[in-house]
C-alpha cells in the first residue's frame, strides 16, 4: 500500500481553513477515497490531553519554551497516532494547520525562539505536508466575516489587527521560501471558487481527475 | 547576590542518593546556608503536572519520543521555576537526580534516542549541575537494602539485576566523559562514611571549611 498524501491548510485567523479543509475532504469522500480530516492543536486522545495541561492554570503558568516543547510533544503523538497510521494506511490526510502555524506566531511574538522552534522540529517531527495551501486574504476582511458569525471578534480584539497583519507576512514568507510544498491561495472569494482552485490542486496528487 | 552551587546527585535505584542529598541539605543547613532540596521527576507544580500525564493510562500511552519531549518539558519547568530563581537568589540547589539519569535510562532502553536526548538537553536545557556525585555501588547489595526496606524489590524485579549493571555502567561512563563535573563515591559504606567524603568536598565549593 503506497504511503498517501499530506496535505495543510494554513492562513491566518478567520481565513476559511476549517471550511476548505472540511470542503476538501467531502470532495476527496465523493470520489472514493478515505480521507481523515484533523487539526491541530490536538488532532490524538494525547495531544488533546497535552493541550487541556496548556489550557488550564493562568497564562504565566509556563513559559513560552515549555509551552513550545508541550506543543511539540502533542505534534509528535499527533503525527505518531493519527497522521502517520493514516498516511501507511492509503488514506489521505487533512489537517487544518501544522508545523507552520507554529513558526508564523512563534516569529510574531517570541521571534528570538524561531530557531529553537525549527530545530525541535527537524529533531522531533521531521515531516513536513506533502502539500500546504496558504489561504491568504486581507486582516480586516477576515475580521468582518468574525463579526457576521459573532465569534472571531474578540480573538482579533485580544490580538489587534496589526498582529493578523504580521501572521500574514510570516505566512506568506514561509509559502516564499517553499514554493514546491506551498499553494497560495487567494482566500477573498466565494467559498466555491476556493474549493474548486483547491480541489484541482490536490485531485491530480491523489491521481484523480480534478 | 552570586549564582550559588548547583549539585546533583546520581546512581542506581537504592544506591542511596535522597538519603545523602537529605544529609547534605541538613548540613549545608546547619552551616548557616539555606539549600534547596529538590528532584526528579517533578521537582515544581508544573513538572509534576506533566509528570501526572505520564503515569496516567496505559504504558503504551506515549511513544518513547513523545516522553522524552514530555520529560524535557518538565525539567525545563524545574529549571526556570525552581532551580535557577534559587541559584540567583543565593541559595544552593541539591536535586535527587537529573539530566543524567535520562541519559543513562534512555541509553540502556533505546540507545538510538541517545543522540536526540543529547541535542534536545543542549538546545531546551542547556545547563548541567556543576558537581554530580554519582553513588556508585553493586547492585546485588542496593537490592538486599531495597529487601531490608521492603519496596525497592518490585523494581529491581520488574527491571532485573541484569538491567541495573547496565544503569551502573551508564553512569561510570557518563562520570569518565566529564571528570571536573562528577566526583564518584563508594556506596557500599555506611551512610555516615558518604555523608562525611560528599560534604568534605562540597562545603569547600560553596565558601565553607569541611
Ligand atoms: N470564502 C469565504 N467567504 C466568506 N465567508 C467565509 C469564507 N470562508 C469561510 N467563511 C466564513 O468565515 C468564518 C471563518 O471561516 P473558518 O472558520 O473556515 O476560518 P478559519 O481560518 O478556520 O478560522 P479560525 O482561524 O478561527 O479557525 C466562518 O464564519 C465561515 O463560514
Ligand atoms: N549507606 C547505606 N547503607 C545501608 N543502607 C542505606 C545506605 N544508604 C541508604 N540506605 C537505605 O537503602 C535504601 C535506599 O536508600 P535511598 O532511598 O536513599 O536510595 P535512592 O538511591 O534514593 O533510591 P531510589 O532509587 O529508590 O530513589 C533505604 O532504605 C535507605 O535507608
Ligand atoms: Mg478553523
Ligand atoms: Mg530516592
Amino acid at each position: 500500500m503506497a504511503r498517501s498524501l499530506f496535505i495543510s491548510f494554513e492562513g491566518i485567523d478567520g481565513s476559511g481553513k476549517s471550511t476548505q479543509a472540511r470542503r476538501l475532504h467531502d470532495s476527496l469522500r465523493a470520489r472514493g477515497l478515505d480521507p481523515v480530516l484533523t487539526r491541530e492543536p490536538g488532532g490524538s486522545p494525547g495531544a488533546e490531553e497535552i493541550r487541556q495541561l496548556l489550557l488550564t492554570g493562568d497564562t504565566a503558568r509556563w513559559s513560552a519554551e515549555t509551552e513550545l516543547l508541550l506543543f511539540t510533544a502533542a505534534r509528535r503523538d499527533h503525527l505518531e497516532r493519527t497522521i502517520g497510521p493514516a498516511l501507511e494506511a492509503g488514506r489521505p490526510v487533512i489537517t487544518d494547520r501544522f508545523a507552520d502555524s507554529t513558526r508564523v506566531y512563534q516569529g510574531a511574538t517570541r521571534g528570538d525562539l524561531r530557531d529553537m522552534v525549527d530545530r525541535l522540529h527537524a529533531l522531533t517531527i521531521g515531516t513536513e505536508p506533502d502539500l500546504t495551501f496558504l489561504i491568504d486574504m486581507d486582516p480586516a476582511t477576515a475580521l468582518a466575516r468574525g463579526l457576521a458569525r459573532g465569534s472571531g471578534e474578540d480573538r482579533f480584539e485580544e490580538m489587534g489587527l496589526g498582529f493578523q497583519q504580521t501572521l500574514r507576512a510570516g505566512f506568506l514568507e514561509l509559502a516564499a521560501a517553499s514554493p514546491d510544498r506551498f499553494r497560495v491561495i487567494d482566500g477573498d472569494r466565494a467559498p466555491e471558487a476556493l474549493a474548486r482552485e483547491i480541489a484541482a490542486i490536490a485531485l491530480p496528487r491523489l491521481g484523480l481527475a480534478p
